[in-house]
């Protein structure tokens, strides 16, 4: 059983190379948003043509990026969903409610004290983490039926 | 053509209360989730028995209030997702996010130096309002076809 | 908010009367298999003609009875699954899993005793429930907001 | 035609190996349930954390192994059935209704004795077999249209 | 529970008017093809305006047919096929096979010696019936859960 | 059967008024998008705000606009795209791509003269008409299955 | 470009052979019915069973037959439906409306005399043919572009 | 991440080669329409048979043509449709419109003189290009993250 896993959400820590890293051994294909912040909000303009306004700046990029996220959300069986401890990540609640809907596979990776304020994510979530190291034992659980050694 | 729209989002101000006594001539109906935030909170433990963990305190309520917020928005034509001044709102941005994997027309109601946050999340909307008297106006104009006097 | 509920699982006790009654005053349509133990066993050879064997006397009885099945569980905006004391029930399950996979709303009412067994069913369940005034309770508040007096 | 086939259901003899070894020259890949009944048990506190009660041990166990579940079911083309002479199996009938609302080929693996109580599942089958050399046959005919020798 | 049934198949004896007569104390809504044998052959010339070739002239027809037939299987909860004594009828067939796909519970109205030939059509069923009384005994069993008097 | 119908395409003559007048006696709903060309044009400036290019500002209005259209057709049972003598068009054209792939019935009223250009847009209708008077007899025989009086 | 064809119909005749032989330089995958007329009618009986009465040594057959079918129906691109001259050939019928339903691509393989009979299930087809060898022209062309030598 | 990309639309320049030469070191698979005009204007009367009237002959052809063209749009997860200087076009706006409704991710590649009667096709886009460049641009950006050299 091969799994095609999304990676989604916040894009400044090393996260997603920890999962990478530790998932190295499985049978798993990684797809993640564009990671570099300034290429993401410059996509748009940068290809397309400027904008006058900040609004259709960020607008024209975030539609280019909606490409590549529609896909990797499209194509997973499982998506991990990351908040971070800065900004306010709508995108990556977005990126859950989408998955959701499709009906894939979520993980929450969070922290403790966003719990509250992540309810209805969770509930729509079938494992929540707080390490990457919590998803790379998941993944590798759910291909190999193994858990990692107490 | 009647329309239903679902109201999502914030639920500390009066928005709601201005779109539907504005809209109250249109042949819309409306639903919005359960806006009594004690009630929201506990409405699991209160019927389903207590929890020891916050977590699953919180989970149980979530899990409830879903079977509410799935039903509102599959019978949406339109959802309306609203962006206020606090609190983290991600379970907006999850029913937006919702909504446009369910290929919902979404309209956002949020403020200008939420704009940047959002811009994925507008990305997928048709129309980005800020104040509810728009949202009045996109509705009546997409009933019957009538603009706002200037 | 209008709700359609189908009610499955267990035909031997009243659970179903407790509920509809209870919920006489929401704005609920009740849908169930048919209750009548006798009826649902030999509906298939009664209309159709009788058979020689076992197998295909219950066989023609459990597709016709999948004609009202099926129908009332995809109308539904939830599905109420009834675990009782008595039989297999694999007929419940079957149900919870038809439900699960169009995305239904799942409340399971089972017994404490039950619950090793029934983990996985629970899980793609968004309230578990002992009592049938607890499942009128969950339809109030999910109608209403409105949390039963403690 | 290669065949993606499921095998859900009883975990504790060896039908699967009978099954995967009968049909080894064929062009069918199997998947299955994790098989191990302790790791399946306690996945979900073994990774995310331990909890106080057995509900939630479970729950969490449960939602963990429903990533593996349900992807091995989706990407299945026939799903069998097996139910054993033990246990209740109610994950084995939600199984088989999951898969029956997706519209997969269904093959049921039961005993003389189940059959009144199974038959609501009968009737969501294509075959209903007794022996795992049956499952075989059936996946051989199905993919070479050759019978077995009488 | 209301029920929507399409009466699809034979359109040269009254079994469509036995099973509406019969079935008048019921909360059932009929839709059929167009019975006129004529005018359903000659609709598309009568309407669009004539062809030189008689494969234009049935091709132009039967899609003007298709509008209706397509809106009555697709609103339909049972689809009735009737199979009679003349002609090849394969649109009876075709229509069967449609409404398998769309998942429609089936129920085929044949006659003894048909069987052989119909025996995938009839695999695609929930009922098999000889005579239009028990298509009638049928829908009030599945919405009355009452059975004919013996 | 009671049929909704999409009036989808030119705006400067009165087809639609001689369709809705030929059909009142008809069980028939008629939707169309905004046929006021200016207040089609202008909405999303007018409810939005202005914008400083012509692009974005016939963006914001098609958006706007497309709340309507989509509800608008994938509410319809019947589809009907008129091409007119003037202009591209191409919101036909659109139209009648996005029927197709919902699997809508579509009625196509255009002249002898686009037959050539349409011919891709004509291969996925059910009937192509050149006069209202024809898409009203359509209409009324798909639901009566009277012909029009030779 | 890769296509997909499955081959269904009528299995008295060779005609499977010679479009299979005449795309042998095409990047086309064939699937087909099993075509051993004996082991079709038998599989179920001969691998789950004997039965007394031929309506269930039928039906047992065509259920395990639907396994095959739907699988290279549900995973074609194309559909080819062959009427031939002999039997009433009501599966190819059905297959062809499961095939429609699915939104298939249909070509259809009949004679001239069945051209009225057939016109239900023209009209769902994208073309008509009378040979093999135009079967084989159309997948050329789809595939390559390239038109047969005049 | 491989991506699927369909260049539907004007087939009287080389946009195609420019953009299949340009993401010649990309991992991405191109599908079109057949763009020799000749062959696909008489595809249809060259397999299947001559017509007497060119409306059928044209008909014929697009239906033949569609097999392709729905395959390509299908399988795609990018549908670039370019609108050229000269003809109506009609089929590139049905595409569009078929893309959107299959919710495929949409580049439009356009001219600035036509964005006016274009606005709607703009609207369901995530991306307007000018030069066949900016398609590559784009591919490459939501492939590898990597923004042109400035």
């Amino acid at each position: 059983m091969s799994l095609n896993v999304y990676l989604s959400g916040e894009i400044h820590t090393d996260w997603r190379e920890q999962i990478i890293t530790g998932a190295a051994d499985l049978n798993v294909t990684f797809n993640s948003p564009v990671t570099d912040h300034g290429a993401s909000d410059d996509c748009g303009v940068a290809i397309l043509g400027a904008e006058d306004t900040k609004y259709w700046h960020d607008h024209k990029g975030a539609m280019v990026n909606a490409i590549r996220t529609r896909k990797g959300i499209e194509d997973a069986d499982v998506v991990v969903v990351r908040f971070g401890e800065k900004y306010r990540q709508w995108n990556a609640a977005f990126d859950a409610g989408y998955a959701a809907a499709l009906g894939k596979s979520i993980i929450v990776l969070s922290m403790p004290d966003q719990q509250h304020a992540l309810k209805e994510v969770h509930a729509a979530a079938l494992a929540v983490a707080e390490e990457p190291r919590q998803v790379v034992e998941l993944l590798r659980y759910v291909q190999s039926g193994v858990l990692p050694q107490s």
